[in-house]
């Protein structure tokens, strides 16, 4: 017994217009029309508002062997939509709602979601780059009916997209759309590790490595703690100048270091290394710069870099026993269902700052110039609009 | 103006009978006559009653190449002794004072003393192998005036030694004196380590990777939270029997895992990882193990081991992304001052046991012996009589 939608299109497959197609690890998206199944039980099809290109997206479209190199495949895992039907068993949902994905599941009944601790999901896993979560199929075909592979459970580059419930928050429609996408992903994960994660307190020393909006969005979390330093790691000039707006107070370029390392020059003007230290890039061996620039009894280095090339990180295990710590998040140790509301309150309240994260806005069949922008460092986060 | 102490020894060098010198890594110990300073200011001279033998002794003892290899040297940094006479400045300490050398300085006015957080000292730092922490100069003399090196500010493996009060805990003289010793290193930093950082809860599981008397006393640790299960990993079928008096419900030997990985046997058993794993060895790969044996979304691995070669721990990147901690402590990131005396309490209050740690006893003439029984496995602590 399916609930009709205003459209009419509940139940069927819908024909859409436009989806972001990557055929090849590193290639450009190829705006091609697919085919999107209808829901099935407790997942809903969400038509995408706006949508926007995190790093982690980069990373994984730029796979090309290994487990994680499938294709072809619609990326995008950071967006804002409306329900456009929903599947058997969903009552969490309905039609119009208004919905922010996020590739952290959070079904709220297992143990782990339960606790206070953490915001992993025992029954849901993650699966990092697998289709729907229940029955491990896609809900894309081409229109030779070629399947076509989901991304983080989100794949938000289409302008249709089938998530489960576990992956999905109710937000108020009245919510800025742009503002929300920004809270399905990369923001949220920066103030999660900052304030969940790290639990910075006021008067901290704080370094930062990558000022991406991730990074800036850790820097956001530690101004708003009452950070006495945030220091700003990045090899592009031109994020110092953005990073001041987010509260960066110190930079370090580490290509004008000369012989010494980053974490030397940090431990210096903090007289022996940060309280906290944060990884916002993905390259293990800034990870272990991080954690260098950590000072000895109670340092505490937080991991959020999606590690380009899955390199070990390499700790010596003396500064270990030193008293410092590591560790790491995925959606900064967020709760998406409970937390989520929390930031959007927050930025309704002009308690946090969303506006400064959105440099660019493109419209979706321009999505490759998002990549562009990215790559060459010239933006934090790009709208990409589907109208 | 020099207090003058009973025996008249006070301000002069004493020409001390026993002193076990190392003259070569790996070699035995060789009972010398040696000249041991009188203390200078803020430093005290102890006469050893009895000490014993941890395993970090033994690490650097065999370490033969590299700035940790100073040979000869007076090794022991757990004991127990009576303070002869004290140096300039020192109104902690009086002559017939028992006392509890620590390795661990914690000088009570630092940043990080005064701070509630770790048990570093910014003052006196930790460098693990000085002399004497203020002057950098030994207080031991061969018979032929050479110098002979300090180990870990304590070299207890001797009749009288000289220490910095930052490294000196008084303890009431009522307290057994071999019950003392054990609470100088081992004991304590297995049980810091369960309570102060690892902060262990009721319910949960534990893993311990090497059941020697550091592990069994985080066993002892965790039994006190209320752990639901102790998994001890051991190479020596021996130590499992003796893990039990101390708690450990479950047994792994990596000697009869087979293809499987003692971290894929540990996640058998606790549904996908223990809540907090320990490594009491000191080999990266078993530090590595035991990170991957603690569970996704809050499982914490504290290392104790002192890494026997240096090398870096290695750690999967993703793991830690979700949700994985590893830190590490010294003397288990207990405060000397203030800890040591609440688990000499503690002792008396019968609310821990210190009793089954001591397996041997042995005369200070036998000194290596207390090395065979702890290289060969069959003892926890064996006590080094010094009379
Ligand atoms: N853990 C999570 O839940 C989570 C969530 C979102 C993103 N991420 C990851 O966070 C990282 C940052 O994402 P983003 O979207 O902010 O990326 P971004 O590309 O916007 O920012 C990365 C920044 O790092 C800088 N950088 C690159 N290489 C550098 C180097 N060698 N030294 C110094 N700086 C360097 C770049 O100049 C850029 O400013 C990525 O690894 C991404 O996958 C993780
Ligand atoms: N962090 C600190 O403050 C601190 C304090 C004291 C000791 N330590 C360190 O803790 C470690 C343990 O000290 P201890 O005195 O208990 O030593 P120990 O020799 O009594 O115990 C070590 C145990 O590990 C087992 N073992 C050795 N190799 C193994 C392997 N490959 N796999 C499994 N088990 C193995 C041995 O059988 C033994 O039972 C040492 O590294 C020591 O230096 C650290
Ligand atoms: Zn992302
Ligand atoms: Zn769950
Ligand atoms: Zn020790
Ligand atoms: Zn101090």
């Amino acid at each position: 017994m399916e609930k009709q939608n205003r459209s009419g299109t509940a139940g069927k497959v819908i024909r859409c217009k436009g989806s972001a197609v990557c055929r090849n690890p590193g290639e450009p998206l190829v705006i091609e029309e697919i085919m999107v199944d209808p829901p099935k039980a407790w997942e809903i099809r969400i038509k995408i508002l706006c949508t926007s290109l995190c790093h982690s997206d980069v990373t994984f479209w730029k796979i090309s062997i290994g487990p994680f190199a499938l294709f072809p495949r619609i990326f995008g895992h950071e967006a804002v939509g409306v329900v456009e039907s929903v599947g058997e068993h969903v009552e969490e949902f309905q039609e119009g709602d208004m919905v922010v994905p996020v590739f952290r599941p959070n079904c709220r009944e297992c143990r782990d979601c339960k606790s206070q601790k953490g915001n992993g999901c025992s029954i849901f896993g993650d699966k990092l780059v697998a289709e729907m979560p229940r029955d491990g199929t896609s809900r894309f075909k081409g229109m030779n009916g070629e399947t076509l592979h989901h991304f983080l459970s989100v794949s938000s580059f289409s302008e249709y997209t089938v998530v489960d419930v576990v992956h999905v928050v109710k937000i108020s429609s009245e919510f800025p759309a742009e503002k929300a996408c920004l809270l399905s992903c990369g923001v949220s994960s920066g103030i999660g590790a900052a304030w969940k994660v790290a639990d910075i307190e006021e008067g901290s020393t704080v370094a930062i490595f990558g000022l991406g909006a991730v990074g800036l969005a850790v820097a956001e979390g530690a101004r708003l703690r009452g950070a006495s330093k945030i220091i700003g790691v990045d090899l592009n000039q031109e994020k110092f100048e953005i990073g001041k707006k987010f509260g960066v107070s110190e930079f370090i370029n580490p290509a004008t270091c000369g012989e010494k390392k980053v974490s030397e020059v940090i431990k210096e003007i903090t007289d022996g290394g940060v309280d906290y230290s944060f990884e916002c890039i993905g390259l293990a061996s800034l990870m272990e710069e991080a954690f260098n620039s950590s000072r000895a009894n109670w340092g505490k280095t937080v991991i959020l870099g999606v590690e380009m090339h899955n390199t070990p990180l390499a700790i010596n295990t003396y500064f270990l026993l030193r008293g410092r710590t590591v560790t790491g998040c995925f959606f900064g140790g967020l709760k998406a269902k409970s937390d989520i509301p929390i930031l959007a309150q927050k930025y309704l309240h002009k308690e946090i700052n969303l506006d400064g994260f959105i440099t660019h806005e493109v419209n979706f069949q321009d999505i490759n110039k998002a990549f562009d922008l990215l790559l060459e460092g010239k933006s934090l986060r790009c709208i990409i609009w589907m109208d």
